[in-house]
């Protein structure tokens, strides 16, 4: 028997519930932030990875699904979902259109990880890009629609850390400072660290390996090395955030994974969310498009996963009831009270009432065992003597009780119970 | 640049309405039917789509996404939806659960085809699954779903031809005569043909090449070699599609482009759908899982095609209307009145009113103007006054009448006028 790939995962109909509410959740919260949603392909040439995502990560240098298509050209499964949406909006010439762009995405992305608790090789992110805006009210938003969207789904133990990492003039003075603080302790560092030194040392702090932890817990920190732009635009953001009633905690260890960010950074973590943590990380890449295309233009932004998202649902006791069975089962007897059955539903669901009817040929008990099982909330009952009086038996499944409808009476019968 | 690969396409923000339209319709109507979503992954094992979709379709042979993992797998981008929901469907075991399985899929699929009008290499599928019926009731209400989601889309102009192309039985009688019939002309057909009338010769009934059409119109037809059986369960739909005022015509050269089917197949057409016109398209495939598994389970389904079928919404003047702006747009004067714009939005967010405020750092008659392009409904004006009283200028951007609202009152005074 042919498996499902290792690292994949189904979502059985008995489980989608909690992924509408998820997703459901998402899509109003963004709706109420004017952010719309953004549609980009599962695949892009591999070259616009390299670029966006940055070519020093373990995303593009180990984990990336990529290959050739029949066309020859190099393609890959998205990694993550920014680079697809900067590459849209540069593409379609929005950043000479309305600004700020307002955009979310809910999609798969692929990496070819070990799998473990919360992390598969197909896995699904809810994410919002916000373009245009430099100043320190969009990272506030940005924060506060991640909070709320969080906060809507029921979350409580999920903490807020943020953290400035500057921008490109007060980080080379920082880059400075690390490589002096780090040259010393080299040798005693991970293979990985040692091309970071080079790099990009400041990577060097999200390692997860013991002794660089270790080492690095003693680092100088960015905030200290901070601009007096940087510094102000940090504490306008803070300052938001309190007056909003976003709690947050500083943590100076934040850099996120990808050379993109600049300024503010920041990650939701929980205890529930796996070894990482983390369940939503973002932060400010107004770098980003530059590196793309040449065009200035400030980025902020966040992606979260959804199944560690899922999982911390479920440790905090979030999740949502499962799906109702459907609203009316139409049991017939035999085959003329079966097409009647049959025909009854049809007018019932253009109603917008949810009806099943048998399609095993069951017999009536086997067809209330099943509506049973399902969760039906009422069976109407039909069979030759319903047929000449023009009215079904209608059983109320939670109730236990019977009445006596008229076909012609049974949606608004329904209707009116549900 | 990097751009877009060839054959995908970009949803930008402004367009996704007509998605959300078609979803939403699509996850409604299901409902209505007590059929659940099932989500399997992007890509599978290669040998799923050899076995589950057949290996002498061009689909197989010509137009996967396939490629090895960094394991040396073989994997493929799922060039359709149906296989993947059976390899769930058995490898989870439910077949040996609550019957029938119904389930229905909104996916992404994959085949490196020349792009044309309503065809891409990265398409969209709306899908429904229904596993364990045997009888005509479910063919029956597998049509009769479609039916309703097309006619939920306001579509008027497409219409249902429906066909039987029997058992495997039937079938192989049928095969004898058609080979009879096609071996004299076998010189004349295409290629594909030739290796069609060896491996399955129906499927020549399906060229679209002018030469072996003209051939195959004097074909002998499946109906007319159907068993008993078959034509007991074909007269059966037809019978509950008439009453239940579904309606269709029988068309004989209808055979489905892949291997699996048997007994009904069924496609919707209309002529504002590019070249070949189906929409969506389905029949029973009762051999599909015993194929993939050994375990014989009768099958129906089907699956229609979302960027043809916006095509034919746009024909036939079916696009819903665009979404709305934000419901306030909140304007701010000066620094202090900026950050009491960005606080009352929260406030308002959290009420459910969708709200912008100004992350350019613009003038207020700049800020006017955002509003107004992005089709805000209201436009609450602050400044220092405003903030001394307590109280916003509100201006209604359809009526432009303009009211003081206290900012207590702000998120009533919103929701009463939407």
């Amino acid at each position: 028997m042919i498996q499902i790939p290792k690292g994949c995962k189904d979502v059985l109909p008995s489980q989608v519930y909690a992924w509408h509410k998820l997703e459901d959740t998402a899509r109003s919260v963004a709706q109420a932030y004017a952010f719309k949603e953004i549609r980009t392909p599962v695949f892009e040439h591999t070259e616009l990875f390299a670029r966006g995502v940055g070519d020093t990560t373990d995303i593009v240098n180990k984990e990336m699904y990529t290959f050739l298509d029949k066309g020859g050209r190099s393609v890959t499964l998205r990694p993550e979902g920014t680079a697809g949406v900067a590459r849209a909006f540069l593409e379609h010439g929005l950043a000479g259109g309305v600004l700020p762009f307002k955009a979310y995405y809910l999609i798969s992305a692929f990496r070819y990880e070990r799998p473990q608790a919360g992390r598969l090789r197909e896995f699904h992110q809810f994410g919002c890009e916000l373009y245009g805006a430099a100043g320190a009210a969009a990272d506030a938003e940005i924060i506060s629609l991640a909070d709320t969207f969080l906060k809507k789904l029921g979350l409580k133990e999920v903490a807020l850390q943020i953290n400035s990492i500057g921008c490109k003039h007060c980080r080379a003075r920082y880059h400075e400072a690390l490589k002096a603080y780090f040259a010393p302790h080299i040798g005693e560092m991970c293979g990985d660290c040692r091309s970071r030194f080079e790099k990009n040392p400041m990577r060097i702090l999200d390692c997860k390996e013991e002794g660089c932890k270790a080492i690095a817990a003693g680092a100088p920190r960015m905030l200290e090395y901070l601009c007096d732009d940087c510094r102000a635009h940090f504490e306008s953001v803070k300052n938001l955030l309190s007056k909003a009633g976003v709690g947050f905690t500083v943590n100076p260890s934040i850099v996120r994974g990808l050379d993109y960010y600049s300024r503010t950074v920041f990650e939701f973590v929980s205890a529930a969310a796996g070894a990482q943590g983390t369940v939503l990380g973002g932060g400010r890449y107004d770098t980003l498009l530059e590196q793309m295309d040449g065009k200035s233009v400030p980025a902020v932004g966040f992606a979260a996963g959804m199944e560690r998202l899922l999982m911390v649902m479920e440790a905090e006791n979030c999740m949502p009831p499962a799906d109702m069975g459907a609203a009316c089962y139409l049991a017939g007897m035999d085959a003329p009270s079966r097409e009647k059955a049959f025909l009854l539903a049809e007018e019932l669901r253009r109603e917008g009432i949810s009806c099943e009817v048998d399609l095993m040929e069951r017999s009536v008990k086997s067809q209330f065992k099943y509506a049973d099982k399902t969760g039906a909330r009422f069976v109407a009952v039909l069979g030759e003597r319903e047929l000449a009086e023009g009215a079904a038996q209608v059983k109320d499944m939670r109730a236990s009780s019977s009445e006596c409808v008229k076909f012609e009476e049974l949606a608004n019968y329904i209707q009116r119970r549900l």
